[in-house]
């Protein structure tokens, strides 16, 4: 199965999911096997909105498969954007030059108009409010590591559910399994909108909403937390929604021992754990998560930039 | 014959530049052939001014070489130059790390000056007002290849011809040739150097200022579009200037079909076709043009970081 | 001996020092043996202070030695730190995904604290008015190669001494070793601090405070001349200090044929010397200190990075 650009997390079929899932094991294990499998070719990643930890990610994935890579660390301020060339034209340009472009905006729908014009793969790593989809394999992959499964699961998604990427792209994936309850935590003015809503009834998933985030934490296998987005909504939505679902010592032993924490990352106040519980803890599983995403962008760069079927 | 540093496109002989459209002829068909020609070399892009395009064009070059790259996207704002520190300065510590510089800045003159003090190669990625020499080698490659000649052709120049440094270079690298005849369009307060002109007088060739783009159109080999550069001039400059030379499908089919448009992008309302046409029409080569500049600048890397003679 | 992290300039041991001169003369002489020794790792660098000198010399180090480099200018502004993110958050999720990580921050302090969440080795490359410690270790390399030795010498610190950072992990690394003298020559109002004193009390160092730079000049084999940084003092303080002490035309030829002038650069107008001087007169030794960061930095990377006991 050929995977030219990935835009959205619905692209992702199970038995790719599992493709990936399995090419990432290998990697983890076997690194030194992959080191060369993309020698000699280039990836460029633009990002209009900067993302130190998503960008570095990309582009160790590359470097250790044998690749390279070129960059533009804030293309919104640096680049021709400025002389108001359409990110159309760069995308089509540099696709003339690169093998492959990961690419972060701060408009919904910018990575899809990006491969409309590309010779290259194109991958989206993250569009305004739109999706995050190696974000969403990411979490897969850290799902089924932590829990041994990725059917057969009851996840909380906390915090800013309006604006999170992330949730939505995450939500689009599980829609393609069978017995997940999905619970939604968040506050009154954040909640998830109803396009993941719609999406899940259509495909069965079992979902609600619910306000107490402690009577839910010892119930559930995932905990999924994620941050107020005080760049993306207003002062007044954000005094009204920070603070007010915490996970701390307070509420933390209320988890089962077998259960996860999941985070996107950066995480502020919505986790505020003592570093000894954070660093030894099986519960906490974010940092984790994050490297994850090393090995899962390895396999994803591996298939997509050396095209494999 | 050596080129030590490239800093004016003057430097170009017809040998060099004929030598130079060979080796990226061979590089496009024999990639392969050239993936580690400079294994081992190191190349700095010091860009006080940001030029995404440009950039990633000489960093992909560099990397597809077998080469390596350390980058400053903003030095102007991110380096030692908020702290005083002379670029010369810069520059000569940097030939000290590296095999070769790329610089572009905002001031005229900068690249011959870091020439001065630099260990290593320095390649004039644009200098302000000044000139952008690898653009205009890329212009003369696209010319050649688009045409098969580089010599006994017309071209017209359009738009902002005042502060446009692609305009100037490649003048004085057609300044070279023969029998070639060079128009002139631009708004009026936006029109070409005299500098530019007595040069052209002085080697024999013919040019003329239009102010009727459409009579032109269907008279030329090249129409060279450039964009009007807002951020260099006024205001009240780019009101009077803005949108006064455009193609459009209003006038493209006034082109004759071996005609080629260029443009050294990015082009902004200058232009303004229908996808369908930039993409398929093979007059539409600024596309092609901006692949070139990898080819050729490959070309160059090769020469001036592997010392060839 | 091992390094795990290098902090501060004091963990360096004479033996260990010596043992990074040797790697460092043996790097200058025999390039090539080195240009695969890390080959396969990544090195991250995190300025959240921009230097372009410093990383560009750390990143060039790590690609001579066959490593690679994924790079943030600027993660200050363009990184989670927008976001709220800790620091140590952003290193323990970029040591999940690289081999070495160094780090230039505006706060003290910053370096440990990364330290201790990181899985891998991280470097100091500068904390606010903290130390500079790889800037000690180059300026020792470059005592002991333009004068023979780092013991039983005279040595002048010239400037601005209260926020100098380099000026503090040199006079710390220098109180490892016998029969040195220091003076200092500051503004009055940009003076050593006292724990610097205590330090080279302690340690038996015999240092005094000079207002004279000119009757010093004559008398010491180093004068280690550093820039009054404006961007860290009062624009009152700044007005009182500039042009202090300054070494040009009028007072060069005090200094003894065989004594150096070392600057951990930038420089500004408290070196003022006509260019043929500066590239000629064996007593200019500041730029070839700022290349002998290159050697010293791979010297420290292979031992750092391949875990070298």
């Amino acid at each position: 199965m050929e995977l030219r650009h990935f835009i959205e997390s619905q692209q992702l079929t199970p038995e790719l999911l599992f493709e990936f899932f399995k090419t990432a094991d290998d990697i983890r294990e076997n690194l030194a096997k992959y080191s060369n499998v993309l020698s000699g070719k280039v990836l460029a990643t633009l990002f209009y909105e900067p993302s130190t930890r998503t960008r570095l990610s990309f582009e160790t994935a590359m470097l250790r498969l044998g690749g390279s890579v070129v960059s533009t660390e804030n293309a919104k301020e640096f680049s021709s954007a400025i002389k108001g060339e359409s990110m159309e034209d760069t995308a089509r340009v540099v696709s003339g030059y690169a093998d492959g472009i990961v690419i972060r905006h701060f408009e919904e729908g910018t990575a899809r108009k990006a491969s409309l014009v590309s010779r290259v793969p194109v991958i989206n790593a993250g569009d305004g409010k739109g999706q995050h989809p190696t974000q969403a394999l990411l979490d897969a992959y850290t799902i089924y590591r932590e829990i041994g499964r990725i059917e057969n699961f009851k996840i909380v998604f906390v915090g800013d559910l309006a604006s999170g990427r992330t949730v939505r792209s995450l939500c689009y994936l599980l829609g393609k399994f069978k017995n997940i309850e999905i619970i939604f935590v968040s506050p009154e003015n954040l909640k998830i909108g109803s396009d993941i809503k719609e999406y899940l009834s259509r495909h069965n998933l079992n979902f609600r909403e619910e306000s107490d985030l402690n009577k839910i934490l010892g119930e559930v296998d995932i905990i999924y937390m994620t941050r107020i987005q005080k760049e993306r909504i207003s002062e007044e939505d954000y005094a009204a929604a920070k603070g007010k679902f915490v996970i701390d010592e307070g509420n933390f032993n209320l988890i089962k021992s077998a259960s996860r924490i999941l985070h996107p990352l950066p995480h502020v106040e919505e986790i505020n754990l003592p570093l000894g519980l954070e660093q030894n803890d099986k519960r906490v599983a974010y940092f984790r998560q994050s490297q994850n995403g090393l090995f899962i962008r390895m396999a994803l760069l591996r298939k997509m930039l050396g095209h494999l079927a």
